[in-house]
């Protein structure tokens, strides 16, 4: 499959750096053509790795991952062009994150919205998935860093759009039945909000091998 | 030990029951002395169970269960008294969920503040521990009845009081490799802004019999 990645931080070089290992067609997007971080990241991922502008990388896939920060990901849309994100399928991976007051940052948005819904009410012409932003970007690639069963949320207002997401996420290696559909996009304010009590909890353990896993009764209790 | 109980819904009496249960003498609190409610689930709950005002019940305890909702928190704080509050450690289970748009609730505070954090700015005089609010109220007493490992946050300011209501957990039957304390009572916000995902897979999975557990990797990976 061709596959945008926008973004060349660390969570878009190891979202990227593994579709190109799975045998996908891979182009990193950023603001220039030429960026220095893309190009290295294309030189180390192989063949099926390229990188090009924002607008180049949304022509050229038909799922594109939104790995830009939060406050960054409604200007890489615009800079990716309208025209070119018609029909694509968004992995909106992005958390609305403050950092201007310091540690912990808050939320940009939350509670009655989430960026996730900005950006898919920014751009009707993108079928937004929300997923994967709950956890570190190793883990989401590679969910066996975490032992036995933990959990990835998917919220979006497409069915075949969170399919096809929650294939790309088997290919990843994550277990179908950890896997929870919450519904529509609004449903994307719950895991941004997981963002709070995740860097807490990063503060409390000093490191980010952890997960959060939704542990369910397998019997109705009395 | 003699505990408070504010609060004569399903949490208030879930949580009493099982305190008298255990063999703690708890009184109940409300607005009235004469509340049915109250005078039921003393009946119910046996010799170790009395009721009586939120004052009388904030005289009575050590520690005290704030069962009552969101918005009815800090009104009953102000009922219970200031002078009666004095060195008490008040376990808030509340959320400050606003239901007057239907459902899904949203909060009424959050982000950069939280209900536990204003109760322990308006009463100083109290030992504020958040913990317990991130799950159905039979799972806070029994948490059997979720299989395995599941996780139960705590935040305050005082490690004392902390370690005071995680025995108190114990005797419900968490295992103490189960409890997080995530730190003072700022980290509050982030259990609290578990709620959102939490109503989203009430509603996904149609019960709440179901709880967050965060797994952790064992060894750092490479």
């Amino acid at each position: 499959m061709k596959i945008g990645v926008l973004g060349t931080g660390i969570v878009g070089t190891t979202i990227g750096a593994r579709l190109a290992q799975l045998g996908h067609k891979v182009m990193m997007g950023s603001r220039s053509a030429t960026n220095e971080k893309a190009a290295a990241w294309a030189q180390a991922a192989g063949e099926n790795a390229c990188h090009g502008t924002f607008a180049d990388a949304a022509k050229f896939g038909e799922i594109l991952f939104n790995c830009t920060s939060g406050v960054g990901s409604l200007p890489a849309l615009e800079l990716a062009g309208r025209e070119n994100l018609e029909g694509r399928i968004l992995v909106d991976i992005s958390n609305p994150l403050d950092f201007s007051q310091g540690f912990p940052p808050s939320l940009t948005v939350c509670n009655t919205d989430s960026l996730g819904e900005r950006i898919q009410a920014t751009y009707p012409e993108l079928k937004v998935v929300k997923t994967l932003n709950t956890m570190n970007c190793g883990v989401m690639v590679d969910p066996t860093l975490i032992p036995g069963d933990h959990t990835v949320f998917l919220s979006g207002n497409d069915a075949e759009a969170k399919a096809r997401v929650m294939d790309l996420l088997a290919e990843f290696g994550w277990q179908r039945k950890n896997l929870i559909d919450l519904g529509d996009i609004s449903t994307a304010r719950g895991p941004e909000m997981l963002l709070p009590v995740w860097v807490r909890l990063y503060g409390a353990f000093g490191n980010a091998n952890f997960n959060f896993n939704v542990v369910r009764a397998e019997q109705t209790p009395a």
